[in-house]
């Protein structure tokens, strides 16, 4: 038993304190509003993000991030990516020397286009932040807190991190596996997203499997590219945090990005979009950053380009999903093969 | 405009002449049965296996082989696996030796443990069979018909029929690439549909996305592992006939093989399942080939093995899929990389 703090109480970090709660742990939940905190610990549910799921009583929430993770060997950090770097500096004074860090955010920080754990590694002692473990994957929230099957990623450069992270969350239902491409994690994770907003724009059109399909067979191809440019693993696009995740999001209900996607492929505006979804939707910031970090690097990225002009210069989607289904290049080894990007 | 013989009416067949059609060139679409001809020309429709679709006036069905392909510059089969050879016998003495054969089934040949283009290779003229070429990818026949957008593969090892499969066939809606590698598709094309029936099972079985997510990635890389050791190529598994192919088998209703693993799953015995879809389900027959191939080369195919328990020893569906999410490997690396297997 170990005590954990897990930091962010949205979907995906309160079903991780789940997890963490089915596996015998004492788990500190930590939300900004006071209000939230008080309510998930008198009624054991989270309303707002997981209205559907009874939380273990051994989750105590507190808005007072000093209390959550002073002394705590674990601290599991589950925030937007675009309050990451707000974070690490709120939590840097608080938290032991040698705890277990883990992130489980899914986004590059826009204006600096940086990973998530290259934002740790600035704000955090590198002490801390060297031990890091990443986890990913293919698990929507709503699945884990009902304790459906589940597989997942940790990754690390320390193998300690990884193997500890994998014991403390290892359980029937909730698979984890360790990988050590951290870097390829968190990018995998990130720019699927970008994938999954296409993939429901296409079924907001009207398109059908065989046009998703082939979206997601180019939309990794791309991914991939950029990834393998920025130091990533081949294997890890093959895997859990690659495919795994990426059929996941952009094949379910359960995906906030797909959803997204589908409302702008049946003609709504983005603010629009994001006003019904009421909550992140980390692509359309991942769209953006992806767009500057293909330029920079000069990989091709046609599916992140054309989502880039849907989101942000009002081109038509389904003009934007038909130019991408008649691109010139068809000898298939010039988009798979990353010697011809 | 070339005249182009099409054999097998099956929903495959009969899409694939729609798309020729579409392009102009005068189709000849054979079918065993002389009545399902006779309905073919005169409603312009093919009741059984595609009932909603309406056929081009310039598809003319025959159950006459002689006059389908006799002087056909161009011969296209669809045909289930088991037909293949057979078919091959019978076609031999009536093509013409220039003939520009493409074939498009997904499956091996039980007895022999054969690929498609290997039973074509030992039953028609070398200068024939050398040509062929290989169409797969992700291309759910009924979508194909409503001219939904579709991509897919021809593969050949001879460029000119790759390129003039590709001439024929392309269109605005339906794309086709081409790749060398004439192993991988065939064999990532059979293999799919193993996979689809264990996600139709997870499906049927009440499991989520995210346990039908791990199933996918870890069904990929063990037919990514024995592809490999057959001779194919590894981008071939990436692209539209192995990820592409793999999500849409595994995500759609239009599927065969997912919905009889969605039988299967709530509990229907095989041959109830045959019976009520009432179409060859080609990956039934893979999953005892794959079995067999596996063994003798010696790769480990953990889903195969525990979908052939389930199909012909009688395991339980539940305890077998349990059984592959609780397995003992958790180093993704071990079960990605071909060199660990």
């Amino acid at each position: 038993m170990q005590n954990v703090a897990v930091i962010g109480a949205g979907s995906w970090g309160t079903a991780l304190a789940s997890v963490l709660a089915d596996n015998g742990h004492s788990v500190t939940l930590w939300v900004r509003n006071a209000k939230q905190a008080e309510n998930i610990n008198t009624n054991h549910m989270n309303e707002k993000y997981l209205p559907d799921a009874k939380l273990s009583a051994k989750i105590a929430a507190t808005s007072d991030l000093q209390e959550a993770v002073s002394g705590k060997p674990v601290v599991l950090l589950a925030v937007p990516s675009h309050a990451m770097r707000q974070m690490c500096r709120e939590l840097a004074p608080l938290l032991t020397q040698d705890v277990l860090l883990i992130h489980a955010v899914k986004g590059f920080e826009l204006e600096s286009l940086k990973r998530m754990s290259e934002v740790i590694h600035e704000e955090l002692p590198g002490a801390i932040a060297t031990r890091l473990a990443v986890l990913s994957g293919p698990s929507h929230a709503e699945e884990v807190v009902q304790r459906q099957p589940t597989t997942v990623v940790v990754a690390s450069e320390s193998e300690d991190s990884m193997l500890r992270s994998q014991d403390l969350l290892m359980n029937r239902n909730f698979r984890v596996y360790t990988n050590p491409d951290l870097v390829g994690a968190e990018i995998a994770g990130a720019l699927k997203n970008i994938i999954a907003l296409g993939a429901g724009m296409s079924d907001g059109l009207g398109f059908g499997d065989n046009a998703k399909a082939a979206l997601l067979t180019r939309g990794l191809a791309e991914i991939t590219r950029l990834g393998l440019k920025l130091g990533a693993m081949p294997p890890t696009f093959s895997g859990l945090a690659g495919i795994g995740d990426l059929v996941a999001t952009c094949t379910s209900k359960h995906s906030r990005n797909w959803r997204a996607g589908y409302l702008l492929g049946q003609g709504k505006k983005l603010e629009e979009v994001l006003a019904e979804i009421g909550m992140v939707v980390e692509g359309v910031r991942t769209t953006q950053a992806a767009n500057v970090i293909a330029k920079r690097e000069d990989v091709e990225m046609p599916i992140a380009n054309v989502l880039y002009g849907i989101l942000f210069e009002d081109k038509d989607p389904r003009q934007g999903v038909e130019q991408l289904m008649g691109r010139l290049k068809t000898y298939e080894m010039e988009y798979l093969n990353p010697d011809h990007a």
